[in-house]
């Protein structure tokens, strides 16, 4: 694994004697800063964990959160749910609905929301971290994202940890470093990081390039603008 | 559907305009009980959500699950989430491990937890409820689980209650009637309720018949012997 010489975080773990930990590794910027930097604390011991839900940009997500993993040579594994797509009710899964176009806000993103999957995900990584005896599971939840999805804010973290704390004998941190940043924050970090942004996928159309005007994609182009960090993706528009 | 026209609650939902709820059914006493007060408590929109989740008396489980559903006339959906079974550590999963005979109790039984598995549920439960708009969600939780099965127990219910509280802005009330209850009063209440018990299945074996030996099918012989109701399951010892 190459270490960045110039770049160290404090550790948050350094009461723990040895940090083993999962990571949720979507293949967008979030989650793949996420797995860097976490890699380059020098937690050895990690696996990254993608969930097929039944996305329609299943395909592109997925591929780019295998090539993450293996650019950073941890241990990556795809766990398909997509059983419960017909479950959900999202215009991320149900293809009646269409992935909404304009700016990244409340009332364009609303029908993005799909119901409790960070829920979903966590406790299933929860599950494999009990298992593994890992002692933590991070995810990259972050303050660009509060106002529209519940499980991605602070109340939601703390309210999952105390129900982790009462799920099972066995201690598990629920770390998300990412609560209080913007998304140009995690692009910024992700650029001293050395993350190879330009394999991290975010469109939600699931197209061949990014689209470039659907609401995650304006999200995605406007962190690169306000870090003043060169965009490497290509978009349709 | 038929109704006990002896038989009554008092409704908890009598403050909601109209009960909608999804009911974890595993096809055990506790959950087909679960099921039957539901109905008989005259609540008409119920989906029965039962999970494949990699367990080796998955067939036995799910068919007998599928059975009450239908004695019941509710909708019963299974959902297929056996891609996590490689990640879960467990005597019921792995067949590696020995499923216990002997006495139900935390020594016996502890290899029988599945790491994190109510929440696991529970989580796909909620998203389903937020989809369909309805506004519970219930499983069978009860007081002779609390010593083995950490998430049977109240704290643990209420920590859930909270996550998903702040998971989405749509309001699901998580009911757990028999928390307090021991196994022999749920096998009165099935009973009295008019539950098929001989439909219902319980042995963590998964073979034709019950085993008879194993924990588990010691727990469901001296429910029904606690009871004082005739125990219509053929067991093999």
């Amino acid at each position: 694994m190459v270490f960045c010489s110039s770049y160290s975080f404090g550790s948050v773990y350094s009461h723990l004697e040895k940090t083993t930990m999962i990571v949720l590794l979507s293949g967008g910027i979030d989650s793949s800063t996420l797995l860097y930097r976490t890699a380059k604390e020098g937690i050895e011991d990690i696996v990254a964990l993608s969930f097929n839900y039944g996305q329609k940009h299943e395909r592109k997500e997925l591929t780019a959160a295998k090539l993450i993993a293996r650019a950073i040579e941890v241990e990556h594994i795809e766990v398909n749910i997509s059983a419960i797509k017909p479950l959900l009710s999202s215009a991320l899964t149900d293809f009646d609905k269409l992935v909404p176009d304009g700016i990244y806000d409340i009332d364009n993103m609303a029908d993005t929301v799909v119901p409790n999957r960070n829920m979903i995900m966590l406790s299933i990584a929860v599950a494999t971290a009990i298992s593994r005896g890992d002692n933590t599971v991070a995810y990259a939840a972050h303050a660009g994202d509060h106002t529209v999805y519940s499980d991605c804010r602070p109340a939601f973290v703390s309210a999952m940890q105390r129900a982790i704390d009462f799920a099972s004998d066995h201690k598990v941190i629920l770390d998300t470093p990412y609560i209080t940043y913007l998304k140009s924050a995690i692009v910024a970090e992700a650029h001293t990081l050395g993350v190879p942004l330009g394999l991290t996928y975010s469109c939600y159309k699931g197209g061949e390039k990014h689209c470039g005007v659907c609401s995650t994609c304006r999200e995605r182009k406007k962190a690169f603008i306000d870090a003043h960090v060169h965009d490497p993706t290509e978009y349709e528009k």
